[in-house]
């Protein structure tokens, strides 16, 4: 059998430069969530499938990849919905398992299964891939990686702090140069569930708040008067929109926005609530200073209709859809039986960074990380000179290889080339007999010779 | 709606502890790669079905696990599947992906998709997740991680010597202490498929190849005598079969093993072929030295049915199954349509790997990989003085936390101790006053007054 080899759509293969990159994301979180407190944990790719549907509504089940049972899973497969063939009635009976649509969704059932061994407030963090049946699109695959962090069992205020500042670390490392200089500039914008709620009931539409929140959230995509008219066709009545449109343009810094709520939700008790929230994680935060972000009172940052339910979080930079977000939440675990848990999270959103990295050139090398050293390979008896000398660099912990047969010199050079492979070894009879290895430079192009001693010195 | 949580059988949560030790055995292993000068790749976990199927025989086709097509998969069910309840005829027209079940499949698709723009002999490392439908029990999971690497693009035996290197360094490091010495002894086994090809064809049974490749490889589990019954059932002559006995009882070292083979392979090409190919193995590494392992020549070493066709090597441990295997193949792109491209690969086996340093205590102490430090909260004057110090430890790459709320101080002190922080930071009045903090070493018991300079270069 032969195939056209291909991969399914929406997926990608890393290469090694790719995966230089990856890794150096990942471990920039991962070193940043260290330094708070947080441990890792890893889930199954793998989900019964009854714990994974009903959490995001009709269509996020949709964007679940369901794994077919093993065996002769038709023998068990719904008579009713197999005859008519119904194809969303058959899945439950032919797919007990999926693939985890979020890191959030088997986190609550990880809390819940092991809660008696958990030491709460328990700060977890998870950098594992997700998949989504998802439309693939530019930036949108349907296999990616989440890097989530979330404090579960505290409903102090200073967790959203922390959360501000591992964001503010993250992007001061990732989007400066080696210097520490700033090349990218991004914006931290913080709003409160709360306010949401309040302005619902500030305008009198507290039972259209799902409403009010869907509509923001496509601010910025539709802009504010189209917000306006869906609004208005979701039997709020026109005196409540025309109460809505000032929040819309809000300007100002933190106080004045503040000011503003203070007036405008004064009779909501929520509201208010939500305003003391937003104070005190900006007071805080404040007064530790940050970095390099720009903090941003928004209070038409809605992100989506989720499970949060006081602090929402998200990091944008110009022409780019949102890079990180997150925010707390009281009933993450309620689903699984337990109940009045509160936590807050955030996500990086590790593919789209890795995009924005490119864009604007904000990697650094990586050469040490591949092969450093090259033996070009001439033959047996110069192979047989070559070998110790190419472990005794390995033992020290320098990346090397000897060309594996005594190809021609050009091609064992190119070879070196295309590998990004900085010092090549010559070794003829001169050199074995003088114990002088011959080293190019493949940058420079110079040529020394050097004892595998003075090698190692010169590498390290 | 409540679930009680659970997980799909064959699957596993880690939990912080059981994370940090697998990623010492990944860190390991990843960094022994590099030095060898090979450089990482990651596919997706979903592959296409038809790419995954064939490879490795109906067998191997039922443990793939398949993923629902989404949308109305059964418009496109195969009719007459569906009709007859036909579970497998019915699978590939509802199920176009699957999730991969080794890391070798893929990494075939990936060299014929990209062979333009790799570099060969091409060195690559890969270490994810496969998953297989298998029945689990004790040390055998539905998901597991394989830690793969192979060079593909070159027939020279240097490569065999490589990966044989590699073992050494790997197990050599996992298994000894802290001082470098060796704790758990470990056999590297050593065979060629072309010795097995040797001995059926001086039998007499070259066309049974595989039928003795099969039942030599069960001679671990069921012993010689079952397995000489069981190629009797072969339409192997008893003659023949007789004449295999004494290669079950050779024993002796190296070269004594070598001079059997010779005289019972004299007449066999591929077999003189395979005994040339083992002896310059063997050469090498025993000239250039092994750390901690065992070398042994194996000749009834077969690994399973596979595509190998030169090198096999297994790695064992008293009482354990195989804990790392790997070999020489001449077509693993052939079928996406790349002929005649030699490879050898090894892979290491976490999990097992994982359950053995488990087993034998192997594991060093993981403490500075989680929080460090401490900081007691005794309410909002003291959070206010203590969090800035936090950040300045933070600030120098400390894992540090402060309890985000003034709970009572046996609660935050036993969260202290649970978690394994090592220093816990008291901080009441006199301390305000004095800048000098209460430091607790929680392993010692002992207390010291230290300023927050004091505290770094202590921990530091």
């Amino acid at each position: 059998m032969s195939n056209k080899p291909c991969i399914p759509k929406g997926t990608r293969d890393f290469s090694p430069i790719e995966m230089a990159r990856r890794n150096y994301i990942f471990d920039t979180i991962k070193n940043v969530y260290k330094k708070y407190g947080f441990q890792q944990i890893e889930t199954p790719a793998m989900e019964n499938l009854k714990s994974l549907v009903g959490s995001g509504g009709d269509e996020s089940d949709k964007l679940i990849f369901k794994i077919l049972n093993s065996g002769d899973y038709l023998s068990k497969a719904d008579e009713k919905a197999l005859t008519y063939k119904n194809s969303t009635g058959l899945t439950r009976s032919i797919a007990e398992k999926a693939l985890r649509y979020d890191l959030t969704v088997p986190f609550a059932r990880y809390v819940v299964q092991n809660q008696n061994d958990i030491i709460f407030p328990f700060r977890r963090f998870q950098i594992q891939p997700v998949w989504r049946a998802d439309r693939p699109q530019k930036g949108r695959y349907r296999e990616f990686y989440q890097c989530d962090a979330d404090i579960i069992g505290s409903d102090s205020l200073l967790n959203e702090v922390d959360l501000i500042k591992i964001i503010d670390d993250v992007f001061s490392e990732l989007f400066s140069d080696e210097n520490g200089k700033q090349k990218l500039n991004y914006t931290v914008s913080i709003n409160n569930r709360k306010i949401l709620a309040g302005i619902a009931e500030a305008i009198g539409a507290a039972d259209k708040l799902i409403d009010i929140t869907v509509a923001i959230d496509k601010l910025d995509k539709i802009g504010v008067d189209k917000v306006l008219e869906e609004l208005a066709t979701k039997k709020i009545s026109e005196e409540a929109v025309l109460k809505l449109k000032p929040l819309f343009q809000l300007s100002g810094n933190f106080e004045a926005k503040i000011n503003f709520l203070n007036n405008f939700l004064s009779t909501s008790e929520i509201g208010k609530k939500g305003i003391e929230e937003l104070k005190t994680v900006f007071n805080y935060t404040n007064s530790l200073g940050v970095r390099t972000a720009n903090l941003e009172l928004d209070i038409t940052l809605a992100r989506g209709l989720g499970y949060y339910t006081g602090t929402i979080i998200e990091v944008k930079i110009e022409n780019f859809p949102s890079i990180t977000g997150g925010g707390r939440y009281d009933d993450l675990t309620g689903k699984f039986g337990l109940k009045d848990v509160s936590g807050v999270g955030i996500s990086f959103g590790a593919d789209r960074i890795y995009d924005v990295l490119l864009d604007h050139d904000l990697y650094p090398e990586f050469k040490g990380d591949s092969t450093q050293v090259l033996f070009i390979n001439f033959g047996e008896t110069e192979e047989d000179y070559c070998l110790p000398l190419l472990f005794k660099l390995r033992d020290v912990n320098i990346n090397s290889e000897i060309y594996p047969s005594a190809a021609k010199m050009k091609k064992q050079m190119t070879f070196a080339n295309n590998k990004g492979i900085k010092y090549v070894i010559l070794v003829g009879s001169n050199e074995m007999e003088s114990g002088k290895l011959t080293v190019k430079n493949m940058e420079s192009g110079e040529q020394e010779n050097l004892t595998i001693e003075e090698l190692i010195t010169k590498i390290k």
